[in-house]
């Protein structure tokens, strides 16, 4: 077995490990607080919260507020689960560090 | 500031990941090594390993044993002082989730 082979692919970028890190602590969050938090392009965030909600990682929650249209995002078990042994695996790599 | 910000791009590939994180506790390693520690592909490795020699965060060392060549990599104080910046960074996310 590798160092690496729990360190997911999916992850493997730091605007989805923002936003899952985000979603872990934030039951619902919406695109606006994201971008807000991230610090990332519309366009940049869209895409990186489409590749999480393809592998069911994120689920995508859309209503009104006042009629404007209010979308949030909430993670999923799976996602948090696929999360949890990515940072365990993180932790892995960076205890080898301080041997 | 967003709490991606110190999160290198550039260690935004598992791979990477590893070979950093290998190159970090062994000053030198050679190619066949670091593939059999990571198991990846001649390929695979090979892109990862150029594009840490380019952001001068590795070097290669070129020699000869028995007249077989010996290609061994080393991270640079540059490399290691980069790779540190990042695993810090990803401390501060893990750290989040134990709130």
């Amino acid at each position: 077995m590798s160092i690496i082979d729990n360190i997911n692919k999916l992850f493997d970028h730091r605007i989805r490990l923002g936003i899952m890190s985000i979603l872990m602590v934030n039951e619902k969050v919406n695109f606006k607080r994201l971008k807000e938090l991230l610090e990332v392009t519309d366009g940049n965030l869209a895409s990186h919260i489409k590749a999480l909600e393809k592998s069911e990682y994120i689920v995508v929650e859309k209503s009104f507020i006042d009629r404007k249209p209010n979308t949030q995002y909430g993670a999923t078990k799976l996602g948090r689960a696929a999360f949890k042994k990515h940072i365990e695996a993180l932790e892995n790599i960076i205890k080898r560090q301080m041997k």
